[in-house]
């Protein structure tokens, strides 16, 4: 097997994959939806160890039912909440799971740019759960999965990305994917919350004009990150500008929907009412993540 | 299958468990308990997720003993130690899971009530692994199985339930369980850890009466929540008014038992030669807990 | 099965094996290591607890790997690294596992002395995955396994183990292992790290004479453990006066390799450009601990 195949066997970000490749992922994690056998045996001698280095209780264990539903050995790896991991240690921990043989590793963690050098150097395949606030590729292809699956296609569709853009990953990778696939995409946040570097990608647009969009995903805050910025450091201040209400939904078109990465903020980025309204597909883009991660692995894998 | 057959494959607690239905979980025990199949492929295609929002290793590992002996895929949540989770965030994380497909879920968490709304929600079996000072229905169930499994039944057998009885969760649903069964239940606790409104259920006896019973079941007390309570705040006056010395043992019925929810404080609430004293059934009891727990889990998902 | 035999099954240590029971697990490990299924079904119907009430991922991991490889049930417990864990309630802990019927405990804890009292008085086989500064049995197996397959015999070897000898039970289980394989092992380590009960074993030689070996392996250092001894005390001074430098690499025979038993503190005991260096077999003996591991539970379980 050539250098070059084994290293498309990663999954980084959708920066770097083609329209063409997204397509195919979207198609195949259809299969997988509808698949009548709940855990086969496909991966059975196959060993994934989910390497957290940043805690994420609920991407990791979207992972491992996936992981399981195909039948593979899966290995959890939790870095200590406490200990500040940086690269080199990454790297050590890395390839001793390599060393022991592990043909496959999801890995969250929190430096940015640690994640390629890595990938350079390892023979296994890499799948990326989330580098800081780089690119997080399976949750926005779970995303873009359910929009597609909602409208049909992805193409024309105008989807609003509102909140703390600048610390999203979530926001980037669906960036990216999104236009791809020809949907267009725009944000809305308050200026500490912009990143000016995708500006030139996306435009932002005030909290109004967000509304008026086919899909409107809200990011999930972290408050603490904006003490001393005003109102915008409290709940309550970042909900009347920010947050989705019910006031809002109502003047949103009928047909469009609302996302959300989860964990919800409850009753600052959301409302607490709109969490399991019908037009929230919180717990629907869930759902969505094992078909997506199934088909990641597998295209991993095989 | 209907609403009500599905809300009936919960396991919430004993109190609303019909005498019926506890006969028949600890007959079936004593099928999963002589099984010459250790591992079986029963639950190949199911995912059964163990939440526990309160920590417990031992818990945790019968019920994962058990589920992988019926062959079930087994997910492991465990909640920080240190994140006090509420209400709404443990139905979130519940409610995660169950989009992702888990087909029955055990569960602990402090907050009481929390667990009867979250079952209301969610279309997955739930089966309670303790819920603050509520319910611990197969810790009771187990206790009954050892007791009837010792006796040859239930029925008429005296039972002394001793120590923390307010803060007891074990207590409880042995009163719920055995009752039910026809066993006499009576209390022995000091005044600050009696529970007052079971009292009408059970008598508070002395600790010289408490002895005098078929069955002697010592809680774990957990002294750090008895400060500034004179000697019961201490371990040595504990001891010397509610411990289970070799003394107070030789003051017992010649055919009665020793029991405990495990782990035992030893040289608190017992001392240490009366852990594994052949009157003792303690790590019998604990054996005990896979059959019970196969059972409870089958029929869950049956 | 005879009281003896269910002993034997315990792999406690080296300095209590025979050269020919290290020899012919030497030997099976070369079996599994070339072993064309990776995942086998032989231990399906056991179930293998890994107890680790010191923490070590790396440790844990090539075990479960070695577990899962074997086809066994794997239940993982690890203590709160916050908790300090007595004997008593090791002791409590494992003997509740033994109830829940599993066969077979991998452990590692700190107090030296409890594991034999533990061995003496459980059912199921215990495997010591490190004992306090006692034992490392299977570390020492790998590394006499990488040793003798890069070399062809144990036998005359002469192999240098330099830092603090002290605290390592990777040093004494080495020790014990090539000396009955008949490889001469001499420490190199400054007096506050020397192990004054070994110097009737081994001699204590200068960083000079132990860079002439045919292997030279590096202890980790914990520098905290050193404090207020000088240069000792810092990274620096460490480095300078014990660190496997490219310096003195090149003074080392040209056949010679370099060992650790991971994971390394870099530019500490060993310079970062030497890790992944080719005379530096570390990735090499972590692949190796699967064989053995393998073999070892395997051997535990038979």
């Amino acid at each position: 097997m050539s250098y070059t195949q084994t290293k498309s066997k990663h999954l980084l970000g959708l920066k770097s994959l083609s329209a063409e490749e997204i397509d195919s992922i979207l198609t195949r994690a259809a299969y997988w939806e509808h698949h009548p056998v709940k855990v086969s045996n496909m991966l059975h001698d196959r060993f994934v160890a989910n390497m957290f280095f940043e805690n994420s209780t609920r991407t990791r264990f979207s992972f491992e039912v996936a992981e399981k539903r195909l039948g593979a050995q899966v290995l959890n790896f939790t870095a200590a909440s406490s200990s500040v991991e940086k690269g080199e240690s990454i790297y050590d921990t890395v390839r001793t799971l390599e060393s022991m043989g592990i043909d496959a590793g999801i890995i969250r963690l929190k430096p940015v740019g640690v994640l390629a050098e890595i990938a350079e150097k390892v023979q296994f395949a890499l799948i990326n759960a989330g580098d800081g606030n780089n690119e997080h590729p399976t949750q926005a292809l779970l995303d873009m999965y359910t929009m597609k699956k909602h409208f049909g296609t992805l193409k024309g569709l105008t989807v609003s990305i509102i909140g703390d853009v600048a610390h999203s990953r979530v926001a980037r990778s669906n960036l990216w994917g999104l236009q791809k696939l020809g949907a267009n995409v725009q944000f809305c946040a308050p200026p500490s919350m912009q990143a000016a570097e995708l500006s030139e990608h996306a435009p932002y647009v005030s909290m109004d004009q967000a509304l008026q969009a086919d899909v409107v995903m809200m990011l999930r805050v972290q408050l603490e990150r904006h003490d001393g910025q005003g109102v915008l450091g409290s709940a309550e201040g970042y909900r009347a500008q920010y947050g989705m209400t019910a006031e809002r939904m109502e003047n949103m078109p009928s047909h469009s929907i609302i996302m959300h990465p989860a964990p919800v903020n409850r009753n600052v980025e959301m409302d607490d009412e709109i969490v399991e309204h019908p037009r929230s597909k919180i717990f629907t883009q869930i759902g969505h993540g094992v078909p997506i991660r199934m088909t990641v692995i597998e295209r991993a894998l095989s």
